[in-house]
């Protein structure tokens, strides 16, 4: 039996807080499994309140920096967050000083995820990050470990649990995004300030993660096309049933001949595809590879507990003994493989616009799109109101999207059109 | 760059032939990711004729045993399969030569798991097998590492793909089991001998496996309770739909107050259970640990490409230095947790009897339901024929098991009841 590993948890908010309970609670199962025990020496946090477990034994520090610089341990778990200020700081003091690093921080992680792993390399330590992508779900080790022996083409998921259950809800229930966000805003599964989770930034960060470790490319958060689901309404989400579909935003990262598309966007999957199912708070992540096909993973992709059990087996790989590049490859050997362009997707698109219900409206729609060559597989228009505003929906064969962008700009710019046309890119998985 | 990790691979069928082609495909891709190369050096098999990839370089032997013992290699792959035989002594003289073991041979682990798990701790080398169990879904690694922090209570899932494809198939099509089992036949997805899969023994090899990693208790395949599929018939798939359920297959593994609980049987599932709708040759995974909550894993549980995915996900670990006791902890840590039997289950049941339509008949089945202490949620009884065989079907509340089975046994005595009583179990997921 090995000494101890000796832990500094820096960060005591709900996934601090998790960890702790987690390492203490199960205690002597972890030592069984890794052969040596896991123990907390030190944890940081300026806020010095009781958070319901015992913290006499470890040496509390106000400031994560200085425990990550100075504590006696082997590995520093930083948990505060944010891309810069003391995450970060904590982060190279804890390299610096030739500490392992575990963290569960995807926008630091997404800026600079690169230099951390190159400081990483040069101290000969582990950069681990298990709890940043999709919480519970092993999802970096399996891409990383258990899938190590396929090239992998595609990674995609359901990356944010706020999301999901704002569009889940909204599906199921009728409900307007606003309404259903106070909801979530009650029941803790969204922040005061959503805008990170709505607006599509949170996938973001973890998307780009995702990408370079399936794919082995460079980590390039500013090639992520990123749109929220701010625009999506319960009539969208409606016609999508009707249509069999369902509407979730998904993180996608693709391999091609082209390059490599990395985009979050609200999408239309088949009712029939696996995450399709996938409701509520829960994440999923969904990877090709050439020679396992497809694997689906699903879990609790946020929460105290769930993300815990990931910084827990981040922890337990080390104190085993087991490492790996912190992207599956030395930073050195991620590739330069050129970034797709948005503008050239090629795909099928659910298109709804609001247009005054006159003779000809859709004379002038289907020239505009001849036009720009986007052929459409199916037009639904329901109501009827000579006069008035009615939504007109379309469904487009496959198309490339600066051409649908392009007609859709054209069709704003009709008289007859009185609202901003949506549009949602079909996902046929 | 450290020395190349030299490979014996012992048998060609189908799996050590997937393991060859991804071997060569991706061995630049490997060689990145694990920091050296995987070469094969040797490869055994009776049958030389050509498999349409290259053999130059290896050395070829005709016996795996010998090549098992002599050749110069690092790891030794047996997939040979079979619990006994040419592939038990080929495991064994690979770890009395110190070679790592790789084995997808889910049969012999689960018959002599313990003491191969043993002599491989003996000989400081890894006995790995993450192909031997749902394919190319890495749930070991999941279970072992993944979760490693996690106290586990429940694993089950679909694992056998022949038995999903034709329950799938008989629910869509309202076919016979022997109908649709020849057309697996033709298709390749079962054997000209199917026993071994529809009969469930397949399925409790993995379970038993399954059982050991995620609860760390002992490896005891004899305590798998196992039914096979051959009862399942259309008509109880068409109750299983019109009651809200879906038929599968599953292998469940619960650790209780009372014991561990391992068995093998048709059940039925809510229909908007994620397993649900994981259809034909698919195989799923649901674990649920104490922080985790319930993860879910899909994919492709059998053939070539796949199940080499995992053979290989376990040489790119060895090849990197990641290793981890065979089930997760040292053989000597294994608890010997009780085995609750079959009839100690309590959970409620479908009963499907073929009974004579004649007044009077439902009283009889009503009192001895009553006597045994069984209650009913709700009975159905659609057609009516009078003096002739019609089905009526049960639903139980939760009861115990050997009530149930006292209860059909005295059922099965009634003169009016024509043919043995179907039950199959109704699990809440």
């Amino acid at each position: 039996m090995s000494e101890p590993l000796r832990v500094a948890v820096a960060g005591l908010g709900t996934v601090g807080s998790g960890t702790v309970k987690l390492l203490q609670r199960n205690a002597a199962l972890l030592e069984r499994r890794c052969g040596r025990a896991i123990d907390i020496v030190a944890v940081a946090d300026p806020d010095r309140r009781d958070r319901g477990f015992p913290v006499d034994g470890y040496r509390w520090y106000d400031d994560g920096i200085a425990m990550a610089r100075e504590a006696p341990v082997d590995v520093v778990v930083e948990l505060i967050g944010g891309s810069e200020g003391p995450a970060r700081r904590a982060c190279e003091a804890a390299l610096a000083a030739g500490r392992h690093l575990v963290t569960a921080n995807k926008a630091l992680l997404a800026h600079h995820g690169e230099a951390l792993a190159r400081a990483a390399e040069a101290a000969g330590v582990a950069l681990s990050f298990e709890a940043a992508v999709a919480g519970g779900i092993p999802i970096i080790k399996t891409l990383r470990e258990g899938l190590a022996g396929n090239r992998c083409s595609r990674v995609y998921g359901i990356l944010n649990g706020t999301c999901n259950f704002i569009l889940s809800a909204m599906g199921e229930g009728g409900r307007e995004f606003e309404d259903v966000l106070s909801e979530a805003q009650v029941l803790g599964y969204a922040e005061a300030d959503p805008t990170f989770d709505v607006d599509g930034d949170d996938t973001a960060h973890k998307l780009a993660i995702l990408t370079t470790v399936a794919f082995g490319c460079r980590l390039d958060f500013a090639a992520v096309h990123v749109e929220g689901i701010r625009h999506v309404s319960p009539v969208d989400l409606a016609f999508a049933e009707e249509l069999g579909y369902r509407i979730k935003l998904l993180g996608i990262a693709a391999l091609t001949d082209r390059g490599v598309e990395r985009r979050v966007h609200p999408c239309m999957v088949p009712a029939s595809a696996p995450i399709a199912h996938v409701n509520g708070v829960f994440n999923a992540v969904v990877a090709h590879g050439d020679f396992v096909d497809t694997i689906v993973q699903v879990g609790r992709g946020a929460g105290e507990l769930p993300t815990a059990s990931a910084v827990v087996a981040d922890l337990a790989d080390i104190a085993a003994g087991r490492t790996a590049s912190a992207f599956g490859v030395p930073v050195a050997a991620l590739e330069d493989v050129p970034a797709v362009a948005m503008g050239g997707r090629r795909g099928a698109c659910y298109v709804r616009l609001m247009v005054l219900d006159k003779p000809g409206v859709f004379a002038d729609i289907a020239a505009i799109l001849r036009d720009n060559r986007v052929s459409m597989e199916a037009v639904l228009q329901r109501a009827r109101a000579p006069g008035e505003a009615v939504p007109v929906v379309m469904i487009t064969h496959e198309a490339e999207e600066a051409a649908v962008i392009r007609s859709l700009r054209e069709i704003m710019a009709l008289k007859t059109c009185v609202e901003e046309p949506r549009m949602i890119r079909i996902e046929p998985f």
